[in-house]
């Protein structure tokens, strides 16, 4: 099991004189609360919580650069800290020190509708955001279920649903603004839509999950809101099916807005949780943006795909109430996946691979399952490859905890030998960190020495995606 | 003018211990030929050569971690050759030391039609690819005009006419594997469409102009062919009309496949040089891709568009035939260009701003060449906000080059303050390292530090993208 790394905690006094000058700078936006400690410490996972010394909410760059500043002199680390909606530890406070909290740099700074982009401070989230375009014609597509801060997303380079048609944050980040380990605040870009001068510091600052700067403003893509949506539930016979049409849709060029899978045990977990009344069997959920005439044809090539691979069903949302009804029920998965246990905490791990090998990789961690006794429903952005297992556990009881770690050793150990990815949209945190180099090999060194060429007293969120 | 930049040279007993080195491994593929080492220090701009102490043919990754591992132990430069085809003096030896032509590393490994990927030698060009494609159904679609070898197209950040449908090479690299400074072979990524697992060392390697390793292998996404291709003129009374239409129909989200923009003096050159026929004004080379009902659609929303802005008519090139002899006119356009003024050499420049701009950036720019009285036709990707001047000069004129110097000078510093980049698609080279701090203050300091973390040395293509 990926166990919580015990780091070196700064010096007492160090972290006593820094705290003194915070006070000093921010007065009660810099506190000891341990109500508020916890809440930092914690993400939605079952990460145990891992308290940092104090919390400062920063309402500016210029405050983010003064609590940098302030770390640096004193060597104290920092954790950045968005919405707390990350899922393997990545805001966890491994060495003590300060939790930043962005989430009050809240404003979005333009709209800038001709260009299709916009600039925000990190704190504004995905929600607010899209609350703020709605007169514009325009919405930011990403949706990775959470509420979460765009400052946050960039950082773990999130993704979601609609990413098959619309890319992650890695496509749809601008530029950023970002203060860096020595305080300085530089802009990674400018707005124009694509630039062949210097280093793509953008893409290595999104996912980079604070470990190599503090993102302090966003500047994003946006998108016309599609004349016409439409979603469809597919019931298949088979898992291989599923994945099957998919495939084919996707050598089509079929621009399907989501493609997401639910295996039988999802799907029992919604239909309890959101009264669906859909059956129990691998079934796609699928979202269509487009005119009027586009969507049509989709949905007539996606059929014609569907029925030749045992699709038993074609059950359309056309309305907007159906549709928002669904993708609730869908992006309540996790929830209704812990409903199905009560009591139990949900352990989310995600991996993703080539297409070609998604029915394979699923079908063995589903048998896998079986022989481990574990619970774990299955949810899948099957589109790009990636899917989600979300064990249920009791984190009280070490062996059944063994037991769920040593599943999950073998999904990342699968997928990679499938050449697929540890992680397709969770990021490492710390929950991840042991299988980099298992993945990375030796790029891990040029990591390390970018880390340590941007951060050389490593104090920016400690014990993240690079092990210690 | 951006001159070029006299570096230091290494010690001239080194580079003949390196020789020796490389003559015994590679015997003939080790040369310094005169012709050979002229045509390796030449690219197809204005730039004049800057020649090599010698070429060396490698012809496996082995190879290359050979030629690094000698250049590393006599402290010998190192320049990465594809085609020659880069247009910023990307490939000129500026200290001397070892061009490493990688051309001969030219097999397509693997495609993988269902994962709609492929993986080949940095020396296989684009055009190479798509013949190797034929029988797919699949293609690759990047096309900067040049039959520009692969690895060179991501060392660059390529992208050209379709960059506004299928992306740049930031978008359709998924892995590379790279040949590190000390000799080390890694791999960037795996095949898995996103990942969320470390720094995206792809994106940091792809634009990086060989100066923080040699690209030894890539891993590219491939599309579907579409079912349907059209391809349209627009020709426009007014500079705005053009872009406003391209404007509408991006916030449209008509998914165009390639939006060419030429001036009126372009359009001039190309008739006289495949004799077109078309009228000499701002013209709109249109391509659309897609299914039979999805290409009538758009080009029924498009013609709206244009027509609500001046366009003067809407001719079809509905056959290959025809098609084809558009799109090799449009390919063709420097050679058109250089034609208007026989004699004189082409000094291509790029600039690329957000798109709302456009139109403000090329009028101004236009009456900026009218004062200086020179003589530069444009063309552009427009749906990128993307566009070209090639100066038509005579190099061994000081005043003129002073003039196109000053010229280009204003140009970047237009785009700049309309919040555009110094170049969309060309790179930096040395052509453009003056402009990278004006461009990215001081985030150039983070560019600096990842490269003496991973070139410590300074051995990899030195004085290219960071000024000396």
């Amino acid at each position: 099991m990926a166990g919580q790394p015990r780091l070196k905690r700064p010096d007492p006094g160090a972290v006593e004189s820094a705290l003194a000058e915070l006070r000093q700078r921010f007065g009660e936006r810099c506190t000891t609360s341990s109500a508020v400690r916890e809440r930092h410490g914690s993400d939605e996972s079952w990460h145990p919580p891992s308290l940092p010394d104090a919390v400062v909410f920063a309402e500016s760059v210029a405050e983010v650069q003064a609590v940098v500043g302030i770390c640096a002199a004193h060597r104290v680390p920092l954790v950045p800290y968005g919405t707390g909606t990350s899922l393997e530890g990545h805001v966890a406070a491994l060495a003590g020190g300060i939790s930043l909290d962005l989430s009050r740099m809240n404003r979005v700074l333009a709209v800038r509708a001709e260009d299709l982009d916009c600039t925000v401070e990190p704190g504004v989230t995905r929600k607010q955001l899209n609350a703020h375009l709605r007169d514009t014609g325009l919405f930011f597509p990403l949706d990775p279920g959470a509420d979460a801060s765009l400052g946050g997303m960039a950082a773990t380079r999130a993704s979601g649903t609609n990413a098959v048609r619309y890319g992650t944050m890695r496509d749809v980040v601008l530029s950023l603004g970002v203060v860096l380990a020595d305080g300085r605040f530089i802009r990674t870009g400018r707005r124009a839509r694509k630039s062949a001068a210097g280093y793509d510091l953008t893409r290595l600052f999104v996912g980079s999950e604070g470990t190599l700067g503090i993102i302090g403003e966003l500047t994003l893509r946006l998108f016309g809101i599609p004349e016409r949506i439409a979603a469809a539930v597919l019931p298949f016979a088979t898992m291989e099916g599923a994945v099957r049409t998919v495939i084919e849709a996707l050598q089509m060029q079929i621009p399907l807005a989501r493609i997401e899978l639910l295996d039988e045990v999802q799907m029992a977990a919604c239909n309890r949780h959101s009264a669906l009344g859909l059956a129990e069997v691998p079934t796609l959920f699928v979202e269509f943006h487009g005119s009027p005439a586009a969507v049509e044809e989709q949905i007539a090539q996606l059929r014609d795909l569907a029925a030749a691979n045992g699709c038993s069903g074609f059950a359309f949302a056309r309305d907007e109430e159906e549709r928002n009804r669904l993708w609730r029920a869908r992006h309540e998965a996790y929830y209704a996946a812990l409903a199905l246990r009560p009591g139990a905490k949900g352990w989310p791990t995600d991996v993703c691979v080539p297409i070609s090998r998604l029915a394979e990789c699923i079908l063995e961690t589903k048998r896998d399952l079986v022989r481990s006794n574990l619970l774990a429903p299955l949810v899948g952005h099957v589109g790009d490859g990636n899917f989600h297992l979300v064990f249920l556990v009791d984190p009280n009881d070490a062996e059944e905890m063994a037991r769920a770690s040593a599943a999950n050793d073998r999904l990342v150990a699968r997928a990679l030998e499938m050449d697929g990815t540890c992680s397709g949209e969770h990021g490492v945190g710390y929950g991840k960190a042991a299988f980099l180099a298992l993945e990375h090999g030796e790029a891990v060194d040029v990591m390390r020495a970018i880390k340590r060429a941007l951060d050389p007293l490593g104090l920016l969120n400690p014990g993240k995606i690079l092990p210690g």
